[in-house]
């Protein structure tokens, strides 16, 4: 069956100690490079990613990967959850410091840091943490971690693009289906939960998100899915993904119930033709904001630039929604094995929306699709 | 069917806006009360409690509800998101603001807030915002929700307590039909995705945990499910719960496969009399910390208090795990209308561990558990 297939035979080589010993010394050294005495990790992707350690929960028990300069790194956990912390595969590569329920986490962590340093702080790391520091440390600061390293998960290695290549071609596994399936007279809701399923048996872990907005829903980008009857002569944006091994897919695709009017099939076209043109634009060197430009030049050449309410594009990798950011004002330049989405819209407030959306690579000599279905407009029934 | 039945006939009254807008007066009357300028409130269970508003995830981009002295509440959000924000149930209650993608958001909400002021901020907001206002507004200083105002959601009304009383009963429902599964030969992971299974079924929206720790893995509190295969002769934690209606269940039994040993049957008494000891502390007025010390003197008493490593409860409502906390220090007074955990337990390393937990509401005169099914070890097959 697919889905043996999609979990078993594609399984990736499981990361190791030392693939994680090796990111936590290449953000250590970044981080010295960038003038900071060292980085506070709290769960979640980062943290993920630089250990292969994902508490159940971010709570308010202090849980903290400290990678300060001159040290070995040290993860601060509540000392209920030190034996899972101690089963992660990058536990190895690392000092397990815990502390017990009562204790101040703030001063136990302390001491790892120098008092007068600048330090970066997961973005996501809960505010009452920080609180917590700037209170205990008070001559210390802090920048955000992503504002400090905009990059550091940015550029993916062979064994990251494979996984989110197994990711893309999932999500592709779940579209060729999903226009299969009726949607006249259900509810978005009811097509959304087809799309999950699919995810699933595709192999996904954990979903993400399923987009479906039809008619005037679809012209609200971040519509979910609703209670709204789907209806013939419905316009419907489907936009989905999730985690698959650990990696993010992330893809759009616009379809038609019925035959479309002229006016949808020149949106769909315009929409199409940006998308485009924002992935021939992609290449090292260019700047995010070029894809973001080539994109949106196509929509406002056609006439529709007001109606382009979003960024072209985000980053993709151990989440489904980070760093790099195709957008005005992003002149950081694309390396090869940066991924992420390109991602055109237009929506036409209380009649339809189109979104065509590829994870893109970036290759030696241009960019590569992650996803590849066929991007013309899908009529379904 | 059972599910059915939880799913419809038992669906509360849906909070109005006016009830919103009366979380909201409150919340700033007690901010005002505290000497604070304002909450600055995130996405998440302080968001929801106060205005419905749950955004399909948090992120980078701000989304921040301002409650500020002397002006009505404003929630500042991602213009992509404002739609959405708009159908929140609260909505009426508030004005929004939106934001484009490129715009500082800081600088768009920083009129809103005192320059010198001292704000409440949730616990949970991403440290990057948090790191955006300090530096957009340096005069301001902030200090975390849980510390300003740690009772702010823990006394609940009675529409909020017959929500917790339906999330109880679906989770004891749940509980009544794991027994009735096979235990031994299969994994803890079967067995905690048909708890999983029973829990939605049983009219959960959200399943939040399933513990299922057999044998040596009982004696790791945190331990969730594994690939262990569970044997005859194993002692069994199970502590599962989610949403229901908006509202968190939380439980836990300790069950045996087959006969358990002499020594299986004392440390389960102990811990079944510490429970009711701890039960039987809760009353108005009562100390956070006495519910401990009732729970932890009888574990104590019978030489095991070693043995017992967390803290005695924690409070429930919107969240699975939140203010009020039992445990040693917490001096606040039990107040009519608290809902939190009653969860003892003994941990013997390498060997079983045993926990007993049942939710508990403060009443005028002592306390009401929200779990009621048999806490006599269950012998499973």
């Amino acid at each position: 069956m697919d889905t043996d297939k999609h979990l078993t035979d594609g399984a990736p080589e499981p990361f190791t100690a030392d693939d994680y010993r090796a990111r936590m010394e290449r953000a250590a050294a970044e981080a010295a490079d960038a003038g900071l005495a060292g980085l506070l990790v709290a769960p979640g992707p980062d943290l993920d990613w630089l250990t292969g350690y994902r508490p159940t929960a971010a709570t308010e028990r202090l849980t903290l990967l400290v990678l300060a300069a001159g040290q070995d790194p040290v993860l601060v956990v509540p000392a209920l959850e030190a034996p899972d912390a101690a089963r992660a595969v990058g536990a190895p590569a690392l000092t397990l410091r815990d502390w017990t329920d009562g204790k101040d986490p703030y001063a136990v962590t302390a001491p790892l840091l120098d008092v007068a340093g600048r330090f970066g702080v997961s973005d996501n790391a809960w505010a009452m943490h920080l609180l917590g520091f700037q209170k205990a440390l008070p001559g210390t600061s802090y920048v955000s971690l992503t504002e400090a390293l905009p990059m550091l998960r940015a550029v993916k290695d062979d064994a990251e693009l494979r996984r989110l290549a197994a990711a893309g071609a999932a999500a592709d596994a779940a579209y060729e289906e999903i226009v299969k399936v009726p949607f006249a007279g259900r509810r978005e809701t009811d097509v959304a939960a087809d799309l999950a399923e699919l995810l699933r048996r595709f192999g996904h872990s954990r979903v993400d998100f399923t987009v479906v907005g039809s008619g005037p829903n679809g012209a609200n980008p971040h519509h979910e899915a609703g209670e709204r009857v789907i209806e013939d002569g419905d316009m419907v944006v489907l936009d989905f993904g999730g985690l698959l091994h650990g990696y993010g897919s992330d893809t759009s695709r616009t379809v038609h119930v019925g035959e479309p009017t002229e006016e949808e099939r020149r949106v769909h076209d315009i929409v199409r033709e940006a998308q485009a043109a924002g992935c021939a634009a992609v290449r090292p060197g260019a700047a995010c904001q070029d894809v973001d430009r080539a994109a949106r030049a196509v929509i406002d050449d056609a006439g529709y630039g007001a109606y382009f309410i979003h960024r072209t594009g985000h980053g993709i990798g151990v989440t489904t929604h980070e760093p790099p950011y195709m957008i005005e004002g992003e002149q950081r330049p694309l390396v090869p094995g940066m991924c992420f989405s390109v991602e055109p819209g237009v929506y036409l407030p209380g009649r339809f929306g189109v979104r065509i959306e590829d994870i893109v690579t970036v290759t030696a000599d241009g960019g590569r699709r992650l996803n590849t279905t066929a991007r013309e407009m899908a009529i379904v029934g």
